[in-house]
């Protein structure tokens, strides 16, 4: 796993699928928050992490808040390009923003915040080593 | 189709879906969108309205914002209810909140902003006949 | 709970949401077998029982085969009925078919065969209460 | 666009979503079939054609037959390869099947009926560059 630091911002490419368009012909709102989910996962394994290692170890991430700022509909077959930054983390938080690209153009923007739980389903540290090696975000 | 207002705030119960929960044993949290946009639609047709109706007319009801605050998770199987509220009408704009009950406990709240645009995609003022009969909300 | 046989057939009302159509302006065919999983677990409601209840004592049912035949597509709004028959029992699968109806036109029919898994994957025999009380459906 | 011939076989690895799973561990079924969509529009895309040519264009792929067996389960953060294959075409009908595998174990199998329609919903024969272009595959 190394120890290099888990980055504070990372991107990653997501094409929309027929399945995940509407009727309306757009990509359907509610699929934005599966598409963050895979790119806040992603900037862990940029480091050879991964949240399936997380919560096999019993720290499981579950989402406390969300907001996205739909700007311009995508549409199937897009090629979209979500920027994610961890922004802020707390001893049992975590909160990331996202910026949805296609191409130069800025379609949504998003804010989440992670509560760390165990599979009692109650507040619990984050990890120490996920700490550690997120050193370059803000800590309060 | 009569002529009964839509009333500012309503109720659906809505039972949770198997294909809906995740491997953390929760409702994934992106369905509580999709339950959202059932709830509010659920509002049109108390009154004989439906928004397919408005759809045919060429008036479609795009999200611009959401805003959800997860407090206690769902579980495969439970019965929910969707409180939604109509706050506040603009000439384009539509907002709602909901709150998600699983019997007398408060398990989320949301918020959500729609904008009136047409097949083109373009912002237009929402239909006479649904501003006129959403008396009795704050209009701006 | 009493003692009240697991009926053969059962039907269930299920009104197509707007996040479950696609750009074809059509339930997206992949919905289908959420509404199957839906339709059969309220066959085990309507004599008290729960899909839940057998998960919580270790039975889970996973689905080993599907097959759907599309006749007509369904659209936004639909309210459709879900016709479910538990065709066959073995020790360890479970055989259902399916209609779906809008209004008097069968729009799919669908066949599924679930396997009876322990926590650690591997077949089990189906509770004995479970295929007692199934009592009308041809069993091998 | 050029002229290369529709290739009878492609593949694609899709990684499984975290909200692709369901309450049970496992890759929800129903999301096979959205796999398997993804997976025959890539096949179009190796040859620099598109899905979304085709509808705009008012050729629309309505499936008309599905079928999958489920051998073994998948998992989250799984990353699964689709190997698609054309088995045959029809004036109007076209067959895929479909192979899962994870590594080197195939965990499920599929095949799909599907009818090009127009925009009014009726059959209408396949595009004769589309037809012509898939020329391995056996016509009948």
């Amino acid at each position: 796993m190394g120890d290099a630091p888990i980055p504070a911002t990372g991107e990653v490419l997501i094409r929309v699928r027929y399945a995940e368009t509407d009727q309306m012909g757009f990509l359907h709102h509610a699929n934005y928050l599966i598409y963050f989910e895979q790119a806040r996962t992603e900037l862990l394994r940029d480091v050879g992490l991964s949240y399936k290692q997380m919560e096999d170890e019993g720290f499981l991430l579950a989402l406390a808040k969300v907001e996205v700022k739909y700007r311009a509909p995508a549409r199937y077959d897009d090629l979209l390009r979500v920027v994610t930054t961890v922004v802020r983390i707390t001893p049992v938080r975590l909160e990331h923003k996202y910026e949805v690209f296609r191409e130069t153009t800025l379609i949504a923007e998003g804010a989440t915040t992670l509560a760390c739980i165990g599979r009692d389903g109650k507040l619990q540290a984050l990890p120490d080593w996920f700490v550690r090696r997120t050193s370059k975000v803000e800590k309060t």
